[in-house]
């Protein structure tokens, strides 16, 4: 479980990172930098919490995630400006990472607040997406998420795995690692392929 | 009271539908179509019920609502390039019908967390406008209820009638009946005579 | 205390008419214009105390807030198209007011829910700046706050002080006070001086 947890705060960092860069893009200073890389890493997590009734929300109670958010940000605008000497193409790997751990993570918790298998898929999706759509609401762009891109299908497959298996039998951990192989290995494909889903559009 | 919940589920039904079709203008992915449709039905009482403190918020303890989303939408996206075997122009009344039903339950609900009939008022307001205002938000519109129509003015009318008619005496269904008819009858009014209010502008 | 509170006051009014000016340059209807002073005055605390837990949300418990939103919007409305009978020029240095105080309310305020400083500092800083940021995504703006100014700098700046103080094992009150001319002093700096930070670009 201290391996979860690892990821945990590696998705968390990995988040803030996107975080910065959109920042960066808009032109923010200091500080706006800092918002976006919180509300990208910890936004799905909180609204979780608070739907849950889980408060205070987790990061009050555990601060690594904020000094987690805090160090990655200034690291990310120290050394942005060198492209040569950062791996920028392994980010999205590194994205999915983080998405398959969070998704992971936001169906456990809702299974210790409450019992529907159904809410727990839900919760699972708003912690690895609500973050980037948050992210992308500041910075005043309809949500990429919504729009394209094998992403919150990845979540809502994940999720559906995890948990399946807990209905077979599995213990918690292999239905949680389960669900995490599926999530990351579909975002992975989607990445490496560039799958996306047709859109619907209406023309009214 | 299983009429009022019947209601509420139509409601839910109406405002999914017009998240739908927002999200079919934006061209999003069916899983965007989904979190629009959701945001739209539920958003307004899952912020009302995050703010009182009724935690878990009412979708989490009772599924009903997400399923009548999921097969409200999949329904629309298939039905929804047929335009003349569909009345489209039911939507707004049915939508009247839907936020009447959810001022009056709004209402209720804040009652039974706190005394006051002001903050009364204002939840019911928020149950029956927050959706749309979600809605407009993550689809990069400025809320179209801030800025015309009667709409937030008719939910707003409906409650103060509803916590009068309490006030009064009456019983806590007849007050939320003539609180509904309120909210109903002036929505009808303003869609079938186009009413608005001045708006305040500025030139500064 | 007591000139506290009257100063927590005082800041929602100013924050009310902020949003209210907002308002009318986007022309809503008097509904509208309530809500946008609302968020801006009220959006802050609600989130933070979401966060914490801390629910029904301050003003459900204490109504003055809602009160003072009302009649200050109102009056707004009324007086604002007689600018030689106003002193606008005062609007930012009140705002600086208000902003120092709800800093120092809502690392308080955190403080009796948790007990970890770098928390209760972002719980200042997100009661100062979440009404502004709020105000302006529902204006359709990328938030000000997070991209010039020292604005949420100067929240930071007196929200550290706050909890420094509190560590050098300072009274409440005495830090609280501390922290409010740090808040205060650099803001009004800004205003004087036209300060702001550099901001974080990048080209990609």
């Amino acid at each position: 479980m201290s391996l979860l947890y690892f990821i945990d705060l590696f998705g968390t960092a990995i988040f803030a990172i996107s975080g910065v860069l959109l920042a960066g893009r808009l032109r923010m200073d200091p500080f706006g930098v800092m918002v976006l890389a919180s509300v990208t890493a910890i936004g799905g997590g909180t609204i979780r919490d608070m739907m849950l009734g889980a408060t205070p929300v987790f990061w009050i109670g555990d601060t690594s995630y904020i000094w987690v958010i805090i160090i990655t940000s200034l690291i990310t605008m120290l050394i942005v400006r060198r492209p040569k000497r950062v791996a920028w193409y392994l980010l999205p790997v590194c994205d999915a990472i983080g998405l398959a751990a969070f998704v992971g993570i936001g169906v456990e918790k809702a299974l210790t607040y409450q019992d529907s298998h159904l809410i727990a898929v839900m919760m699972g999706v708003l912690t690895g997406c609500g973050g980037g759509i948050l992210r992308d609401i500041l910075a005043r762009e309809i949500p990429m998420v919504l729009r394209s891109e094998v992403y919150a299908t990845a979540c809502m497959a994940g999720g559906s795995m995890h948990v399946g298996l807990l209905m077979l039998g599995l213990s918690s951990t292999s239905a949680m690692l389960g669900g995490i192989a599926v999530t990351l290995s579909i975002r992975l494909a989607a990445i490496r392929w560039h799958l996306s889903l047709p859109t619907f559009a209406l023309n009214r």
